[in-house]
């Protein structure tokens, strides 16, 4: 019998546990980098290894773990591992995962101020520090009319913040009324997929988001949206959202904020900006340029998920005006009555995002701060930047390659100039040796290579190996030696 | 120094870090019962603790451990007391959090089955697992045309559906065109708050959200929501969704599924079954009644993370039609397409739910199941359930107290009989002695406490010790002895 009559795991069996978990990510961090990177897995590979139906008699942690090792790991594609260079990073670290368990011990739900009153504090205030480590717009503290709030992800983020325009565009009346203006929203061909997703969630329709053309930098043109919001307004139609983004997931390119914000002043219309990714490079004082004009902003977010070592999920959303918010998303049942709410003292994190329950997620997020201090987070940024900008020195440095977009942080765009097919080759050859996992987009047409560098272990020699396999791969898709070989 | 010049945490700090932190959450675990359920503090009164600003330097572990205990803990509401009585549970479990550990270690994304190809097959495989040991229909299995998802929370869950029927019912044009049509949704009274802000989200409206009558045991009227739906029609609107609910969180009434299916079934409208905390019930054959009737159902979801061991978030979401939910949800950007995605052999959960990013929340659950064995998940809901009756019949028997709905499961809702005043002073004494923690509603307009028994360690002792604090503060409230005092 692995357990005792009452089923539980002791707090003695869990320390023991817990100890081999702890080691057994431990160990992974230390041997991860040696792990194929893109899981070599097939459809239906691990399903097929796992019972066709639920054990009737509990089984001992040791088989669990085991599984893990040998069943769930091959099919794991390693997002920690210093040879990730695909989509954005994730990058988790230490301090990340150990306040993560805390939050998961202690179990509690933050959904009111009064459910745990650590919960909501801690979040307003590391969400407040946030904004001096950034150089965030003061109008974004707590202190103010606005404030911030953990959301899942970016996407919830700008859901959240598209609502909340529709709401203050309709004169709150579409709560209660329904969708029954001709509201129409803005953001950049270039925006991340979130955004329709957002659109059509909210009932505005697809044929409602308006997609601005980009410069030559794949930056949303400022002029482009003025005539487009005028060419809504000229046909009674009501624009209500922009949609600008910091850093985009094609190619991270930085939409001009203060133009864009002129406009959206101008007009009466929401600005949310989307720094998913790059928005934590504001923690470098040469990386702020990248949020010029976001005091024109009502709302925005970034994830420290992503680029600030701190396990998902943690998406750091901001609003300027947290009443439009909150009477967006309000709802009080008398089940979560309670003197705290009634009080208006508090702030009440239900009203701040789509669900109804969360966890403390705050402690993670002040766990990674305090352990690096704003020191450590800039150290780290500063390096991912110069080893793209050495990565994307390579590039231009080499004749069978090109930068397809300009890189101004962390994401190189490049491409073999033997066209789409050779891309193709070389992406699937270095990718299927497990040694490298980097991923594509299109740019102007064309397919794209994406070497993003974030992740937390990730250091020259894995970008400098990175660069040598993609040369290796060119060779065999061209048939040609590579330079490096003709170096050599 | 308290980081070598990396700033990251090596693993072998995390190996003695990440000990501490197991041992504080097996010591938290060992006197969480002793400690004040209910918080005391006042609001602003951690913010107060906390410094201003962010360090500049990176801190020792031990100080922000130490700062858990001293600064974060006394603003806790503890969750996992077994003397928390309020709401409804969020009962962690040692295999739950040390699953959840793992995900955090493991720091994959799965937003599709290419990124992490287990984080996919595992979680469809254990929601596979848990349509047999909840005896669900078929058509939730992954082998048929519908299957399950893990969700956040039944908010998500709700919302989810709500999207998909609105498009079924518009022809899928409403996420192309917006909201254009009358669309018309159906809940009951007692339906969670979750369902308003649903409807809001969606675009539809609070106006065109219908709350139907419940009978005496607070459960749906199918007769006042046929004559609903009819009128409706004849006023020419779509009736599109209806949402029932296993287990009412005022109250935990069941609404009949059976004859609210065959009305939905009539009028080709989505049911979605809501079965938050209760569904976990039908883990034991005595309890299945309650899903009576949910193979009419196009949604169901239930939180293994309030009722079965799983630490937040889990939410396990199931659709009998998953191409309706993945057309409402799917959109495919250049830089997420993939051979997998492409081929149509596999799932990318992406398109199940509203955010892009998602960890391995499976691991935990498969966890929990594997440690009970659905033998010890059976054993813990029976005895939940005998303590709630126990309790009930307690209230029962005592001339001052009444019953204030049917108690099915293991939730009690009862009254003092001398009227508001008297159960707002119960409530405020026994939650602020910190000894135990209950919450209200109301009922036909009466303050209603909630007797909610779920919690992982609540034994016997804790629920008698509960309502004898309950008997003696209505002996200070009415200035009377209590029963329990006279009996003595």
């Amino acid at each position: 019998m692995p357990h005792d009559e009452s089923y539980h795991m002791t707090p003695d069996d869990f320390r023991t546990h817990g100890r081999a978990v702890i080691d057994w990510i431990a160990d992974y961090m230390q041997r991860v980098e040696d792990l194929p990177v893109l899981s070599q897995v097939q459809p239906g590979e691990i399903r097929e290894k796992l019972p066709t139906g639920p054990p009737e008699q509990g089984e001992s942690f040791d088989a669990m773990l085991r599984d893990v090792e040998e069943i769930i790991l091959p099919g794991v594609t390693h997002w920690q591992s210093p040879n990730f260079f695909a989509y954005f990073p994730a990058n988790g670290s230490g301090p990340g995962i150990l306040g993560d368990l805390l939050s998961s011990g202690l179990g509690v739900q933050g959904m009111l101020w009064a459910t745990s009153p650590a919960c909501t504090e801690l979040e307003t205030h590391v969400l407040d520090w946030v904004v001096d480590m950034l150089d965030l717009p003061g109008s974004f503290k707590s202190s103010t009319a606005g404030g911030g709030v953990i959301q899942d992800t970016a996407s919830g983020a700008t859901l959240c913040a598209l609502l909340a325009a529709r709401e203050r565009a309709s004169g709150f009346r579409i709560n209660t009324a329904g969708m029954n203006l001709p509201l129409v929203a803005y953001a950049s061909t270039q925006t991340h997929s979130s955004m329709e997703k957002a659109i059509r969630i909210a009932g505005l329709g697809d044929e409602n988001l308006r997609s601005i053309e980009v410069d030559e930098k794949y930056a949303m043109r400022p002029d482009a949206l003025a005539k487009a919001i005028e060419a809504d307004k000229a046909a009674g139609r009501l624009p209500c959202f922009v949609c600008a983004t910091v850093g985009t997931t094609s190619s991270n390119a930085v939409d001009p904020l203060r133009a864009i914000g002129a406009i959206c002043r101008q007009h009466d219309i929401w600005l949310h900006v989307d720094g998913a990714m790059s928005g934590t490079a504001a923690v470098c004082p040469e990386f702020r340029y990248i949020h010029d004009g976001l005091e024109f902003a009502d709302s925005y977010c970034f994830n420290p998920h992503k680029w600030m070592f701190t396990n998902f999920d943690c998406d750091c959303f901001y609003v300027a005006d947290r009443a439009a918010l909150i009477r967006t998303l309000s709802i009080l049942p008398e089940y979560l009555r309670n003197k705290a709410t009634e009080s208006g003292a508090v702030f009440d994190y239900r009203d701040w995002h789509i669900p109804l329950g969360r966890r403390f997620r705050a402690l993670k997020l002040w766990f990674v701060i305090r352990h690096y201090g704003v020191e450590g987070l800039r150290h780290h940024v500063r390096r991912h930047v110069a080893l793209a900008q050495e990565f994307a020195g390579g590039v231009e440095a080499d004749d069978d390659f090109e930068l397809a977009a300009p890189a101004p942080l962390n994401l190189v765009c490049f491409r073999h100039k033997g066209g789409d097919d050779i891309n193709q080759q070389i992406m699937d050859a270095v990718n299927s040796s497990g040694k490298m996992f980097i991923t594509h987009t299109k740019l102007d047409d064309r397919l794209t290579l994406r070497m993003s560098i974030g992740q937390t272990h990730t250091e020259r020699q894995h970008v400098q190996r990175a660069w040598s396999l993609i040369r290796e791969a060119a060779g065999s898709a061209t048939g040609l030696p590579s330079q490096s070989e003709q170096d050599g």
